[in-house]
């Protein structure tokens, strides 16, 4: 039986909610054409402190509810989780699948750290679980991952998918400024929160790239499996030397994947000035992958913000009731391939930046280097400049040729041990 | 009741269809993972001369036909077309969608000109056309428009979509040399045809333009309706001026929408160096569109060869085959919207770049710009050089203001007429 309309819930009132709840009532002729029906938003499940926003009294507040159990009962197809952060989110989640419902979220941090588990559900009832808006906002990628580039063996992720951080580190870049200065001014911009932890850390790049890894290559990666380390140690002095040297510093998320071996990690990366992902500046997020038919890719756009997020939440909410309309259940296939594994951080093979305070007297460089070349670890560029006459001490900026990580641990402790470093 | 497998039949033999044979035979595995069940290659129509190609040998011979009717007759699911050009691909495309089987083609000449026709075709008979790969390769960009992006009032697109005038430009402008050189680099690396008409004057973007046009504006955008320009008449000088004055030349394909009023022209565009497009080098596409929701969203990769070329093709057949498995006929949507027209080119509104040649005499300025003054267009910069201290000629570079474009053609004409011009 043709379906005369298309029941819609949704879950939260924060900012990404109201800009879906907007967009789903203000824009409902142009989706009921892309549906072949029309979407009605049926309920709206919030917080009794939500009720008194400006937003629920404009939309009417017969459509609110603060009880789950009413929420629930509604005649509702598709729901719609805009709440963040893993609890409650991740119990209506699994109540809506079993349900029967098909689900968009834009909750990285539950698709993350539960995915593998609420695909498994998924699939039982038949249902779509759509999350699109989990990474890089109103940028395609989910969408690009589990179809225009099915045919192609991924070998690599390099991701900007923090704008927060890409915030931070475009003005000192830029202006020279210190890390707690451009913190400051991304928290009046309202880029970076109160708390800013998540961000400037790397957690959130974890949760986005363990959810970009684990569909591009077939296995589950969890944010614990990303090595990860965040941008609040970087100098405004690192971005001096890295002009120096003609690169950027980029806060990059990355993922590799070669014989089985999947590398997972998120940390400051120099990039050569004249590549792409180099030009990415302030809140923006770009993605490029690497695929052995398709060669480079690179999807660039807005990565946060309601609107962005909501373009994102609304085109899956309506891919979600095409495939209610045509009857197609859960059209996307979801699979692990078993023989992967996680290669461990140890064996990393990458070229290094090491920024020293030294003494600033003769033979000191030589000291470094012979404890470098005794971990095979090989310079390819030295910098070194009196940093404060009357200390005596100088700075030592070496760039390396690839050298394992671990030999780099090692040789970093040596290092710190010594009297003049 | 469920399939047991998908037939495939491919319709020609070039590098394209070579390159989506092998991925279906030799990825067999894993895209049935993706659909759910096999998908066969079962038949290739060919040209008598293609059976003597290696690949034919390879494939095995008893896989082709040069008969239409024994290919059609084949139980086949879904038909992908590769041939390209109008005639005979026109006819076979209809035939296939008549017959009821999903249809993927990459070719760009007939989805720009008979596209309306087609998908109607399709709707009638319950099956998709499919056809991301006809433009920008293997770069996502039909599905982001059919999918991603649905929830957008698309404003604009401002696309590099034709990698052999990007190739040309880009040596141009980073060695200085001239367009006939740069052509026939172009032409000696495979990257430009014999005869390079369609790509160097711009056509083959006037398809490519219609087609992401009509898909963004739900209005039927012709090839004849894309005002178009191409490269020819650039000179080495060109580039030298607009980068004195901080810019690149690209070729873009634009399309604009405003108040149901649809601009879309092709021509040769100074583009602010520090922009992303401006970056965009070599045989690389790059496509911003820009949404109200979703902001500014750019596409880059590989936009033409075999091998980015089979990665949306074969993509396009797991999501036909994915269709047929969850039953779900056409997916996609398709309409026009009545009320929009094509801005005629006379009332558009840009910059323009002018380079004059003039007699090197005192008051030849004070007369071109009386001359575009006397047309209300305002100079925003002037470049005035020497060239022929013999011949005493010398070249005048104007940067105007926005202006009319009907009013600068009028200009122009006038200008025309000065004898020191």
């Amino acid at each position: 039986m043709k379906k005369q309309s298309i029941g819609v819930g949704l879950m939260g009132l924060g900012v990404v909610a109201g800009g879906v709840a907007r967009v789903l009532t203000e824009r409902a002729e142009v989706l009921s054409r892309q549906v072949g029906c029309p979407l009605v938003l049926k309920r709206i499940k919030v917080l009794e402190a939500d009720l008194s926003r400006p937003l629920a009294k404009e939309l009417g507040l017969k459509l609110f509810t603060t009880d789950d159990d009413e929420f629930f009962a509604e005649d509702i197809d598709i729901v719609i989780e805009a709440i963040g952060g893993e609890k409650p989110a991740l119990d209506y989640l699994k109540r809506a699948l079993k349900a029967g419902k098909h689900v968009v979220s834009s909750n990285k941090e539950v698709v993350a750290k539960h995915g593998v588990e609420l695909f498994a559900l998924a699939q039982e009832n038949g249902v779509g679980l759509h999350y699109e808006a989990s990474v890089g906002g109103g940028i395609p990628l989910i969408a690009p991952f589990q179809q225009d580039l099915v045919a192609n063996n991924i070998s690599g992720i390099y991701a900007i998918i923090n704008g927060t951080t890409n915030y931070i580190l475009t003005r000192m870049a830029k202006e020279g400024i210190d890390f707690p200065s451009a913190l400051k001014s991304a928290q009046k911009l309202g880029y970076a929160e109160a708390n800013p932890k998540n961000d400037i850390e790397g957690i959130d790049s974890t949760y986005k790239l363990a959810i970009l890894a684990s569909l591009a290559f077939h296995h589950r990666v969890r944010p614990q499996d990303v090595h990860c380390e965040g941008i609040s140690r970087l100098d405004s002095c690192d971005f001096k030397y890295a002009r120096e040297l003609g690169f950027a510093i980029k806060l990059l998320a990355i993922g590799k994947q070669s014989d089985n071996l999947i590398e997972v990690r998120v940390h400051p990366v120099f990039i050569p000035e004249e590549s792409l992902l180099a030009k990415v500046d302030g809140v923006y997020n770009a993605i490029l992958v690497e695929g052995d038919l398709v060669g480079k890719v690179l999807f660039y756009g807005e990565g946060e913000g309601a609107l962005p997020t909501s373009s994102a939440m609304v085109a899956d909410v309506v891919s979600a009731a095409r495939d209610i309309v045509t009857g197609s259940g859960t059209r996307v296939r979801w699979w692990l391939e078993p023989d992967k594994k996680i290669r461990p951080m140890a064996e990393l093979n990458t070229c290094y930046y090491l920024r020293l305070n030294v003494d600033d007297q003769p033979g000191v460089l030589a000291q470094v280097s012979r404890v470098l070349g005794d971990h095979r670890i090989s310079i390819s560029s030295v910098i070194q400049k009196t940093v404060d006459d009357e200390a005596q001490t100088a700075e030592i900026v070496i760039m390396t040729h690839p050298a394992k990580e671990a030999e780099m641990q090692q040789a970093l402790k040596e290092l710190e041990r010594m009297a003049s470093v």
